[in-house]
């Protein structure tokens, strides 16, 4: 009975994942207690599926299981969950459940796991370690966060540029258990332990054993060990990459990173340009309504403060306003649509820096397109705008001064949205962090700005 | 005297890319139509760096470089180049070189180059390759676009399930100019040329030659040919797949998927979502200006006209405004605090959609969590906001008017942000391109029509 069910759950389960009656029988066992029924129904998860169960859960019930079923959660478990509930994940797991997890792991995936932990959460899991492990992740968590040093697995295949293929392949199978589990690449090394060459394994695979690898090799894309991962992950993309040795500033081989991490890297770099262009940061994620608040109010905080500044130029125009109520009525499209326009351009220039696409190479360039862009759009609109105000209130100054604020609103904002991410980039802040507030102050102060002015200039 | 030349410019270079001083001695090669230097000069660059280089530079300088220098676009540069640029580097091409260019290349290769070409371009390069690698491409163009079948290479390695890893490694050895150049897995294959399981090759390598593969393979995660290519990039970056089997509806293994193919997946995919939530189409990339107008104008339009729905609520109280006009002042502060706690929710939703994170296991405690944190930063954004309105102007009534408005706006704002893109999704359309106008729309209105509507109700 138990078996069939099992059964029926997996076919009605999607192919890949979780599905909403699979997570709902899982929590009726946790309810009931039913240990047995919980270990039948996760059976076929991977790993990553329980850390996605664990993540969609809420608190109470991700405590409750938990508190059942601690020895669910195994190494591969633990380095899959989202860090933003890591801890509260550890804090539940018994003493030495964790420290039997944490010694199945490979040295990256430790420091994977602890970077983020409170200082007395990471005594606990070195503390599970042999020595030799505990001295490896160490030397790892020396190098700088989102570092390639942090980023590397230490293990590597290596082998002396007068090998053949066949005393490499001879090797391997002698010393099979100190080999990392999965690897693509056998780098040639010379005396001094410098990488020279690299060998992809499919390509020892169906070479002659006679064939030396310094034969065989090809060229390689050094990583040195302090750059930033963001930049690791550009690299592989550009040159399409499977893995890359890791080298010390004398060019000494010391780690290798391998493509699947930088799939993880290229993720998190552009959920954090998304988010901060909304000005989110990315921390409240699966925390509770607090952590979201602290996450968000931040940058809503800040929007206050710029939109009052740029209200207050309003207030210079109170008697035409009371005189005209319709430049109240109008005024709102002006900035609305600068908006709009900063933040097209300012994404398309966010993006285009992130992927190196807009560089100094071609900064001229683009600023000048974006700007004769925001002009054409400007006009483009203007006219639309300018024939619908006469028609609808049948006053041709009024249009004229709401066109005129349009089309240098649409300048301003392809100007600005396109030249403060650059102006950023290069004093070394990350353009998608802060340019978002600035621009939207400039275009709401030029919207009411430009349209009150001119309508003051020629309507009164 | 040349050579010192090109190793002071390798000097100079950054590590990896091009730099703008390479480019403009480059650019400058080009003008003084010296083919020669113009050789030595780009010698040391990947093709990615040569495409990256046709792709910075201005149209005028392209055909230039093009007309003299067709030869340095060969198969790899062709494939690496973007294809907002494609058809026009194509058109420079005289028809002999392109087709020597295309033959260079795999099947899956060829198939990216030309799916987003016009029939006349795709019929000159079907018409270079052989018969057997034309019939390869056209079977693969046959399945619908961002699907496995598209990704992926029809080049796999497989192997009877009864071979010994001796066996398999012979046979390589014997049929290596028949293997694809790069692989990872062996795929184990029943009779029927169905998938059984997968051999990572640093297993082979490791394993004694009379090991069965039955013995070593492990489990697969098999890709249907018709899946979008969005959920293939999902599943192998929840598993950390390095290479997945494609498979036929009846099982049959027909191709295979490789990681570096989903990371440009995954920039692809991330770069869309991007780029609709500020409402721009991908078109208009490293076209001309009309290319970009028209890739940005149709979402302003669409937004004017929202934003003309919304001020209509003005209009009704016009009576108002026109006596106490410091309403006008504050109006759009209320609007636009709406706006950015509804794009922050939004983006965040958008995002989690992506994920997976958010789905319909945690949808209704994720939309209600939203909504408490709305509320939250609605109340203190009030607070903040009252405190400085009777500081600077002494009216309670309109504090206490202002303060509602940005309540009730800041949980209209969560609550759209987060419903929205539900909604969009659940009705199976894509929630970044069409979420952010209409939720825009929802905060203005709301905002102007509750901080009017209260004042009026209140202060007159």
């Amino acid at each position: 009975m138990a078996d069939n069910s099992v059964e029926e759950i997996e076919r009605e389960e999607e192919d890949y994942g979780l599905d909403a009656a699979l997570v709902g029988q899982i929590l009726d066992a946790v309810d009931a207690h039913d240990t047995a029924r919980l270990e039948i129904l996760t059976e076929p998860l991977h790993a990553a599926d329980i850390a996605d169960l664990l993540e969609q859960i809420g608190p109470a019930e991700r405590r409750d299981l938990l508190r059942l079923w601690p020895r669910g959660i195994d190494g591969e478990v633990l380095s899959e969950i989202d860090e933003s509930i890591r801890e509260e994940v550890i804090e539940y797991l018994p003493r030495e459940m964790l420290a039997e997890a944490v010694r199945e792991l490979d040295s990256d995936d430790v420091v994977d796991l602890i970077e983020d932990l409170e200082q007395a959460q990471q005594e606990i899991i070195l503390g599970a370690l042999d020595k030799s492990d505990r001295a490896a992740v160490e030397q790892s968590m020396a190098y700088p966060e989102y570092s390639a040093g942090r980023l590397m697995q230490r293990e590597v295949v290596a082998a002396p540029q007068f090998w053949t293929v066949g005393q490499a392949i001879d090797h391997f199978r002698r010393e099979a258990d100190d080999l990392p589990e999965l690897f693509f690449d056998v780098y040639v090394v010379d005396p001094s332990y410098k990488p020279v060459g690299a060998v992809p394994i499919s390509t020892l695979l169906r070479s002659r054993r006679d064939v030396p690898l310094a034969q065989i090799m090809e060229s390689l894309s050094e990583i040195p060990v302090d750059m930033d991962q963001e930049e690791v992950a550009y690299i592989f993309d550009k040159y399409h990459l499977i893995s890359a040795p890791v080298v010390e500033p004398g060019g000494r081989l010391v780690g290798q990173i391998t493509v699947d991490d930088i799939v993880g890297v290229i993720h998190e770099e552009s959920r954090e340009d998304i988010l901060a262009l909304a000005g989110v940061s990315d921390s409240g994620r699966h925390g509770g309504v607090w952590d979201m608040v602290a996450s968000r109010l931040p940058w809503l905080l800040l929007n206050t403060l710029t939109a009052a500044l740029a209200v207050s130029v309003i207030q210079g125009f109170e008697a035409q306003i009371a005189e005209v109520v319709t430049l109240a009525v109008l005024m709102p499209i002006v900035a609305s649509l600068g908006g709009n326009g900063a933040t097209q351009t300012l994404t398309v220039a966010v993006r285009a820096l992130a992927s190196r696409e807009l560089s100094a190479v071609n900064a001229v360039r683009t600023v000048s397109r974006e700007m004769i862009v925001g002009v054409v759009n400007g006009v483009v609109l203007a006219v639309v705008t300018g024939v619908a105000i006469y028609l609808i209130f049948g006053d041709l100054r009024l249009c004229v001064a709401f066109a005129a604020a349009i089309v240098i609103n649409m300048f301003v904002a392809a100007a600005a949205g396109a030249l403060v991410p650059l102006a950023l980039e290069r004093m070394g802040r990350d353009p998608a962090v802060s340019s978002a507030v600035f621009v939207t102050f400039v275009t709401d102060f030029t919207g009411f700005f430009a349209f009150l002015g001119i309508a003051a200039l020629i309507l009164l």
